[in-house]
């Protein structure tokens, strides 16, 4: 039976520290040696990319939510065939900065379309694949909204209102208490050192004790 | 009980005179004082149009079938959110060249993705929203496609092999054959005044019994 690599997820609303995260998660990997694909979502493959410049674009024009649900799932489609299955399969670890639980998290949540057609796409995108980890870097939104707003220039999301980046917060955290075999807490409220302090052991962890992904 | 408008659709493969009739169809609906949308699938607003040119430009990448999929239903949700479903609300007609027959003939038959993907989409995009009416233009494959061919440059589609379009085509007239109600096949392959005079015959009799649509 042969094994196929590890897919990691990154996940956490606006201004969680999402970008440094990663930054760091990478680097440690690859001085372990870790043969390594980092990538993002949506994006990640030139349609996804595209996908991405429109779904994240400031726009006159209110995207309605179904269409905006439709194509995270189509950037993923792309982005799973393309790139992450291909890397898993070669036996690469995957570091993806957000996939479905974000879906859940913004669509299912923020935009208050609930679960179930998140769970429909999941079902119809992925068959059974799903991250063997996730990272949540978890804020209060107050804390992430305002980091956030002191970088500049803010995308459709970034724009949404704190009732929303709440609903976001809330079920990451109701799906990190679900699905606990999966999902690590890390306080990204925390200061830098100590945020990234507890990224290096859940690194270590993982470099010395990888779960075990049979494809 | 308030009434909506007519919702009418345009089908058929390659080269079967779609552009011709939907203009034909228009003028003749126009002549008789019909209170009339035109539109067009994938497309019809602005990122409906966006997405259009990314699914029919020829590229050297490979869309994944189920990103295609999720596109062609993207741009649907949003079409009908923003254009389809209020117009049929105030009491128009409209009329689509394209709509979801035709993600069952190109990407549940043509791409074969089966009918079940197409299904689950539909019904979480659509609700109960059905065309009342929907005619095909049916040609033969060959001939269709001999036809584009003539037209000069081909979309991602046109650039299919024949296999493609015979599946294409099998499926349309499968599914006129289980929904006889609402579909109305035109032989295609028949000279122009011949199809103008089964349209304008199909014309007046929408325009002088429709069928009853209520909200």
């Amino acid at each position: 039976m042969s094994q196929r690599g590890l897919f990691i997820t990154l996940e956490g609303g606006e201004g969680a520290g999402k970008s440094t995260a990663m930054a760091f998660i990478m680097r440690r990997l690859q001085e372990a040696n870790v043969d390594l694909v980092c990538t993002r979502e949506p994006g990640g493959t030139q349609l996804g990319e595209q996908l991405r410049e429109t779904l994240l674009a400031p726009s006159d024009t209110e995207i309605d939510p179904t269409a905006e649900l439709l194509m995270m799932f189509a950037a993923r489609a792309q982005h799973l065939a393309e790139c992450i299955l291909p890397a898993l399969q070669r036996g690469k670890w995957v570091l993806c900065d957000r996939f479905t639980d974000a879906t859940y998290a913004y669509q299912g949540a923020g935009r208050q379309m609930g679960d179930e057609p998140v769970a429909v796409l999941e079902e119809l995108v992925q068959g059974e694949l799903r991250p063997d980890v996730t990272l949540l870097l978890d804020v209060p939104a107050d804390v992430g909204i305002a980091r956030a707003r002191g970088r500049g220039a803010l995308d459709r999301f970034e724009l949404e209102d704190h009732a929303f980046f709440e609903r976001v917060r809330q079920s990451y955290l109701a799906r990190a208490k679900r699905s606990s075999g999966r999902y690590q807490i890390i306080d990204a409220s925390a200061p830098l050192p100590d945020v990234e302090q507890a990224l290096q052991a859940l690194v270590n962890d993982l470099i010395a004790c990888p779960p075990l992904v049979e494809v």
